[in-house]
């Protein structure tokens, strides 16, 4: 049968849902020659129908989600709401309905992905996610179609740009953490509860989705060590540049024969490196393959119109497959799974900064700390002596060493009585 | 009917050809688990059965086309052998016997892929060409999937790694147009005969491709204004250089309302824009579209591993389908039909680099011919003199100006007495 139409529902009409239900309307006539008819806004649902929303008819706003599952006209949910629940069981009803479902949720497919993602092939739906990592860039659909022959390597990524904003100001200004997330929440590109942000909880989720596609390997959420900026000062920029370096929260991902490596933590990154110079509030995502080589993706990872680009896109991938009354099989490949390594056994370089008493003898003694759990320093630089106080800050670099042996050298280290502070650690990548 | 195996045809077996077979060969069990039956490398076409390959039996070497293209057991033909002739006659039977194809023939897709299309879509067959672009850079499919619900209005590329390396070279080292092509020849960055890459037809091709997918309208390769980087100085680089500007070959498409604009050729980039940091044999392609900003894509743009990585994306993306029975339909978007500007209405800044006699009122006599073609002058520096010759070097830095009148102000300057030479005129990129 010619279809007249492809029915959208929508879960959530904020900003990214309002962004949404706008290019539906403002594009409707380029979309539809797209898909070969036309799409239509069914029914949104919304938490106050009182409010209008431009680009929604009032009498297409809901507040029972029932009437979007359950409406036989809707082919396609959009689930823009944000958050576990209840996204998690709205998209499991619209699946079990047999509905496609198009997500922007990180923390939905991150913790239940491959779940859902079974579900849907079963009922043979689509359940497409291109908007849930790096807002607009293109990743998801070139990590499970265009790099498909490859065998991924490394995932290194800035996918949280509410940090990368955060730390792009702390180093061009030398404003404290503080300052830049003040400035960060008046521009709106920080939440007023900063922590999914800052914490990297957000990244994790998008490393997670990212190395299960990229290694074949379902990567839970839990298992992504996590580390988040609060800790960096001034100072950790000041001396990071100083020595050729900037400071990047990072979500990388890395496998070997045995295991995979999946982090969020800041991390210093060699200046002339592409991803250290990916400032304010851009994303990046840096893939090796074995085939491919280096790839770099750049652009914006937020905001209403870019997420919609990437919405949009899925939306019309299914749409076309409805119209053209074609089987939809998404298939997600688990088949190399492998266990992900405790960070106790994670090697990396790193970056230590101390205070210690300006005393002679000092240096030996660190020394002999870091001797004693087998890491290698590459250089020690006296930064500031505080001349009333009678200490120095020193910072080390070292070669690459187990986490497990450096924290134990950093308890060592603040037991040591010349070591009056360790200031701050934070580890190096270096490709 | 379950399927024993995807039978391959492969056209060419030369570096990208015998990379493909390899890593058929190499990577056969996770292929096959991707698709979910093997792939099975049925016959390939060479010049020269007396050769062996690795990767490929000696009994499935053929040198009659017929015998891949009539070959009921291949379903997917990969073309590899690049050039118009006989590639095109090859393409045009393969799917005209109904099999999918897979090319990575950036020259046929260019000058004949509306029309390859439009009889793949008749026969309900895949024509597939990522590989055609960027090498292993996703490209195609974001463009024609991921950024759908865009209206791009810039794509601004570096396409060409010969000519990105020359151009490294020439500014890193002062090495001249021809010695920097001597050694991209020595490295096989660059082939015996250099033209397709220095005039920047390989460039136009690519361009061609990219504009035909972003703006839904067809652009030909004729279309494309093209200026290779044969004139370039070790005097321009060192004096854009000194002006904060690198110097690219540059692959520019852009449209309005009216018109596309489509040209190759070689610009001042300034030195903080990411374009500008690609260098070496990477290739990079950035895209402005109006949903989702500014994106950039980066990597390795040719060889044969990641033009392999490209085509075996194809052929998996193919090979699944046809497992499963479905159809394969892709559409070619030609809905947004626009005329290609001629290059004499087109508006860019420019530099200008001249030898002028060494004395007083030359500079008024410059002056004067650039506002009789109303061109406003940004900036004039002169940079050196030649004392024994009584000349000065000159660098004239413009704000935008219709190239009619920038070629006309050319003539007339080159008229002038006081002007000995024209040295450079280099078209200044601000985005």
């Amino acid at each position: 049968v010619e279809r007249r139409f492809i029915g959208i529902g929508l879960l959530g009409v904020g900003g990214i849902g309002g962004g949404v239900a706008a290019v539906l309307a403002e594009k409707a006539a380029a979309l539809a020659e797209h898909v070969g008819c036309p799409l239509e806004l069914r029914c949104a649902l919304v938490r106050d129908r009182a409010r209008s929303r431009p680009g929604v008819p009032d009498d297409r706003l809901t507040t029972d989600p029932e009437a979007v599952l359950a409406d036989p006209a809707v082919d396609i949910v959009v689930e823009v709401l944000g958050g576990e629940e209840p996204a998690r069981t709205y998209i499991e009803r619209a699946l079990a309905a047999g509905k496609h479902v198009v997500t922007a949720n990180k923390e939905v497919i991150a913790k239940f992905g491959p779940g859902l993602l079974a579900r849907a092939r079963e009922r043979q739906v689509g359940l497409l996610f291109e908007a849930s990592v790096g807002g607009g860039i293109p990743l998801i659909a070139p990590f499970r179609r265009e790099l498909a022959a490859n065998d991924l390597l490394t995932i290194e990524a800035i996918i949280n740009g509410t940090t990368n904003y955060i730390l792009t100001e702390m180093d061009r200004t030398g404003a404290s953490f503080g300052d830049a997330l003040a400035q960060a929440q008046a521009l709106g590109y920080a939440e007023p509860d900063p922590t999914n942000d800052v914490e990297g909880i957000d990244a994790a989720y998008k490393l997670a989705i990212l190395a299960t596609l990229g290694f074949h390997s379902p990567v839970h959420p839990d298992q992504v060590y996590r580390e988040g900026i609060t800790r960096l000062s001034e100072r950790d920029f000041r001396y990071a540049g100083e020595l050729g370096y900037a400071i990047k929260l990072l979500a990388i991902a890395k496998q070997d024969a045995e295991a995979i490596e999946a982090r969020v933590h800041p991390a210093l990154v060699a200046q002339d490196l592409p991803i250290a110079k990916v400032d304010g509030v851009f994303n990046a995502v840096q893939v090796d393959g074995d085939l491919v080589g280096r790839l770099l993706f750049f652009g914006r990872g937020a905001g209403p119109r870019p997420t919609t680009s990437a919405i949009l896109a899925d939306v019309l991938d299914l749409a076309s497959a409805v119209r053209r009354g074609q089987a939809v099989n998404h298939v997600l490949r688990l088949d190399r799974p492998k266990p992900v390594r405790s960070m106790a056994e994670v090697q990396t370089r790193f970056y230590l900064r101390l205070s210690v008493a300006d005393r002679p003898g000092v240096f030996a003694q660190i020394a002999q700390v870091f001797a004693e759990h087998q890491i290698s320093i590459a250089s020690v630089i006296q930064k500031e002596s505080d001349e009333s106080a009678q200490t120095a800050e020193i910072v080390i670099m070292t070669h690459r060493a187990r986490e497990a042996s450096v924290q134990a050298a950093l308890g060592a280290l603040a037991g040591l009585p010349a070591v009056v502070e360790v200031g701050n650690f934070v580890r190096v990548e270096s490709q």
